[in-house]
């Protein structure tokens, strides 16, 4: 099967009627191709005092670890789609507890929404899209093999606030937290 | 300009290869519509004790009254989007203040992102998307014309805490507030 590949249309670049951005525009038969920014659900998933983390089967970043997260489907909620994707990368039921973050990724368009979560029994395996899944503690994760910088934020925000009853959510690292997640793509 | 149908494609509903859900997928090119929710960002904008609300110029809900708020554009964070729909609306220079509420709307595959805002000089007008735009206290508030149930609950939980330094956002309402808010969509 071929996948849509966008060049094979007559795009130009212009404002759409009653429109105010500049998008795709198909010259022959109008079609307006929306580039919606992107929903990403996830979670912090902790078993006692380890976190659960997935090492990648694909790309992009196939090999590193990170959180159990994916891309929301339709007629979802947020906190459903975090907890569906922890189920299909690691085969882990797990109890969503509330929001820990909410980040803009504004160079690829993606909003990423990010849960506290609990595994209550340490059981899962590799879903597809997983090579591994491990239950680590804090000084184990593997933090040189991470995949993405939300990670590192993530983690690091959820210590900020461990079993808090109630905090105030989190938006995207800045300053040196930031400074030191960006290390993370270098590698 | 026509706009794009889903008619005029060969679509028919199957699962893409290396895919787990249904998509629009087109059966002479492969073509696999993926369509993902949107994200919609507003905010309750208050002027000293007022609020700011838009009447829609626009469908749906063309005459009703509504909180600026709407489609995140790429490459935006989500409290620049908010400000951005708040200054397209009603001319509004809003200073976003922190997250009031995440909402998922399932039956429409949307996701709401809701700030608390404040307008610090009383100047607007009506945008292209608004019929006209005006301050309203509690009172004044047209309950009986509001747009959608989300501008309800956001309003109702915006006052639950005010002025609060901090709080937990707030997520779709349930009980008594949903069942209230329901009404507002017979009108």
């Amino acid at each position: 099967m071929t996948s849509f590949d966008p060049t094979d249309y007559a795009f130009e670049r212009k404002i759409p009627e009653g429109d105010n951005v500049e998008r795709q525009v198909c010259a022959e038969c109008g079609w307006v191709h929306y580039e919606n920014p992107k929903i990403v659900v996830g979670s912090v998933v902790t078993n006692g005092e380890k976190f659960l983390l997935c090492r990648r089967a694909i790309n992009p970043r196939k090999g590193f670890w990170t959180l159990p997260a994916g891309y929301l489907e339709k007629n979802e909620t947020t906190a459903e789609g975090a907890a569906r994707e922890a189920y299909e990368e690691a085969t882990a039921e797990i109890r969503i507890r509330d929001l820990l973050a909410l980040y803009s990724v504004t160079h690829i368009s993606q909003i990423q929404i990010m849960y506290r979560a609990v595994l209550d029994k340490p059981e899962f395996s590799a879903g597809i899209e997983s090579l591994e899944v491990q239950l680590f503690s804090w000084d184990e994760i593997p933090w040189d093999n991470l995949a993405f910088p939300t990670v590192y934020w993530a983690l690091h925000q959820y210590r900020q606030i461990k079993e808090e009853e109630s905090f105030v959510p989190f938006s995207n690292a800045t300053g040196d937290m930031l400074k030191r997640s960006l290390e993370i793509i270098k590698r």
